[in-house]
């Protein structure tokens, strides 16, 4: 009996009903009855769903918990309907593969008399789009949006996906280019959706864990005020691995938009060591602060802006935020921002060598309240004079900078350098590549990171 | 009535007495009586105290709670002996100034019956040797390690001290070069104490907290097996200041080696939002993380190793640490070691220049597990042919290094690339400096980096 990637109390109900993957079967719950064929599941993947293409092409997961019997129809058997994941045998089964559809039709599951909200689920790779080897143990990237969500059927109880993969990269090997694609993607279909007067309520953005609060700060500066929630979501374990948390992170990120999510732009991850929780943190407030854990991302200075337990969403938008009613994209950055961490010994050449090299602007992630050591000072003098953009930040990342208290401050301020509050340091680093990709003068990029764009700081 | 600096219960008992600063007075205790004249004190120190500078030279403080009565015998006010610290005034009352003295007579104070520890106070300047201006609400340093002691006469409780000014810097302006002479100062005084049988129990080096965490991690390497407790502490509001941390944190670091703390250099600051709690973090597994909190310091990856509360220590020394019985002292460092924090647009022009610019290590801040984009792989390459040392941290902080789950960290390894496990990248820039300085070959730097040497890395 074939029963690929079912187990616990699924396989234990196809086993009770002497059913086989590739079978077309009736599954008689207490709402409806589904016609359809057994599909095979992904290995570890839960036990709480059994996955049926139906004859529109649809696949649908259905919780165990609601089916009363299952009988076999017929003996497929077919390998092309039911081989794991392979985009030619799976391009129509209602999440749209191609990255260059603009098409938008949408394609509901067998719950559409729900009203349910329609979601664009974009795929960059990393771990959530990745499986492990079993050989070596070592992970690689080989899922596509669509593949996700076959994978976890339970996602289409929550909304209908349309999905595209923009990229598929390991997230430590996403660039600023990768941030500017994904974000005009991100416009390009949900501006064409919206002309066809069938909105996408929002967003997901599967990505890698490693830099994915790089890139929510960049989406939220470029696409600042857009009109639907954008959500980053990814897993600390790959989706074919018992403990994943892909699956709860994707449902977390979706149940989000569903319940009408605030807009902005989000990540999405694991809130604590449990299971139940997923915590939705605002883009430029969030950083990856433990190398493994699932729990790894944490938002600086306050709690998530909201919780999502089970289909409860609680929380509530903090801080200021871009409210404006005119929403006008700038997706444009320049490279040429250097990020200085300094620490005793830091070398005032090496300093010399970027205020040389054409920077537009340097962050420095200071020491305490915003301090740099005086070995620097020439350097510092000489950068102002050639009108590179100087943003001080603070290693300690929590807390804000606070430039008046101590000489060494003081100091700084004379010469130039402006205290950006709270700004976490990556954050103040994607920002003034967006700025200086979007303004010109030092004047202009010292106006903007001055200006609360996308909740980045505090303004008190 | 001149009652400067006397506030609170303090105060009450010197006016309840008609007792102004410069008289002689007789103090009686329940133990026995006190003559001397009465000392100004520091605004905004506590009001358990009150200083009485003694005719053998010595200043105690007496605790309000003890004291039966108050006489006047004679009113001095020579100003001589009543102006605010000054080292000509005040350099033989129990607490040695000089930085070249060799000498080290034990000068105990009254409780001497008592078999006080001896502690050795270094100060190196910082914000708790330091006084706010209360035009500017600026704060500036002043004090040296004496003016500590009697801004904090409770400390003559704990323990007797003799104290050493090293340097007055903030430490944000503390350079690898004056690290190098704090351990030397540390090795002279200890050991000409130690030629003359009469022991430190412990050293309390007072520092600015900005870079508090890069100093103690060099001490523990290049003192590692030091015969007794080295404790940096340090204040986050200056000690005349209602709410400063200074005295507190002092008195904890005093208590921690009065308890016969265990050898090692340690952290003592604040470890919770409450008064009462000192922690003592291991010096190479300590940041700070909150740029204005008195509680900024946290031990990474685990709980403090000792907690102090009261006259009480609790806890015990975590991990593996270096337990040679023979002390052979390696102060030396090379600064030629860059800290690279990897960042979605990271130039590898800059690497580079870094890989060009005759650096002996460097260390990678990467991203999650230790990874950094493939755009840098040829300059890591060149860097390896060169026999530059490369070491990988993660910017997550929290957590280890682990790099054959992924390819790019597998391409990394590949290309000599060497995982650090859960050193801090603080740490292991210093920690590299200090292999550089005492090493010549790349084998034998990497050799001492994956040795633990002072608790740096986790050994599981």
């Amino acid at each position: 009996m074939d029963v690929r990637g079912y187990r616990g109390r699924a396989l234990q109900i196809l086993s009770d009903a002497s059913v086989s993957v590739g079978d077309m079967v009736s599954v008689s719950c207490s709402k409806m009855t589904h016609e359809g064929i057994i599909m095979p599941r992904y290995e570890h993947t839960d036990d709480l769903h059994i996955v049926l293409k139906l004859k529109s092409g649809y696949n649908v997961g259905i919780d165990i918990q609601e089916i009363d019997s299952i009988t076999v129809s017929g003996k497929t058997a077919e390998e092309s309907f039911v081989q794991a994941p392979d985009p030619q045998v799976v391009g129509d089964t209602g999440f749209d593969d191609s990255v260059t559809t603009g098409s938008s039709e949408t394609r509901r599951g067998l719950e559409s008399d729900y009203r349910k909200k329609k979601i664009l689920l974009l795929s960059t790779g990393g771990t959530i789009a990745s499986r492990i080897d079993y050989r070596t143990g070592a992970v690689t990237p080989i899922l596509s949006a669509d593949d996700l969500l076959r994978a976890m059927p339970e996602l289409s109880e929550i909304a209908d996906f349309d999905s595209e993969v923009v990229t598929s990269v390991y997230s430590e090997n996403m660039t600023p280019n990768d941030w500017l694609l994904l974000a005009r993607r991100i416009l390009e279909r949900v501006t064409a959706d919206a002309h066809d007067n069938n909105n996408y309520a929002g967003v997901i953005v599967a990505h890698g864990t490693d830099t994915m609060h790089y890139t929510s700060a960049f989406l939220s500066f470029a696409l600042a005020g857009f009109p639907v929630p954008i959500v980053l979501t990814g897993a600390q374990r790959s989706p074919d691995r018992a403990s994943s948390d892909a699956a709860a992170n994707l449902a977390g990120a979706a149940r989000f938009i569903a319940a009408d999510g605030a807009r902005g732009v989000y990540v999405a991850m694991h809130m604590d060591g449990g299971d139940d929780k997923i915590a939705c943190h605002i883009g430029t407030r969030v950083r990856k602060n433990h190398t493994s854990k699932r729990d790894a991302f944490e938002t600086i200075g306050s709690a998530p802006a909201f919780t999502i337990t089970g289909s409860d969403v609680t929380g509530r938008r903090i801080g200021r935020f871009y409210d404006s009613d005119e929403f006008s994209p700038a997706i444009a950055l320049d490279e040429r921002v250097a990020l200085i961490k300094y620490h005793p010994g830091f070398s005032p050449d090496l300093l010399g060598h970027i205020i040389d090299s054409d920077y537009k602007a340097i962050i420095f992630e200071g020491t305490g309240l915003g301090h740099v050591g005086s070995t620097l000072y020439e350097q510092i003098k000489r950068a102002s004079k050639k009108k590179i953009f100087l943003g001080m930040t603070s290693q300690c990342v929590d807390g804000r900078t606070a430039m008046t208290v101590y000489e060494s401050g003081r100091d700084l301020l004379n010469m130039g350098v402006v205290p950006l509050n709270d700004m976490i340091p990556e954050v103040a680093l994607v920002k003034a590549m967006w700025a200086a990709g979007n303004y010109d003068s030092a004047d202009e990029i010292k106006e903007i990171m001055l200006k609360n764009v996308a909740s980045e700081m505090s303004t008190d």
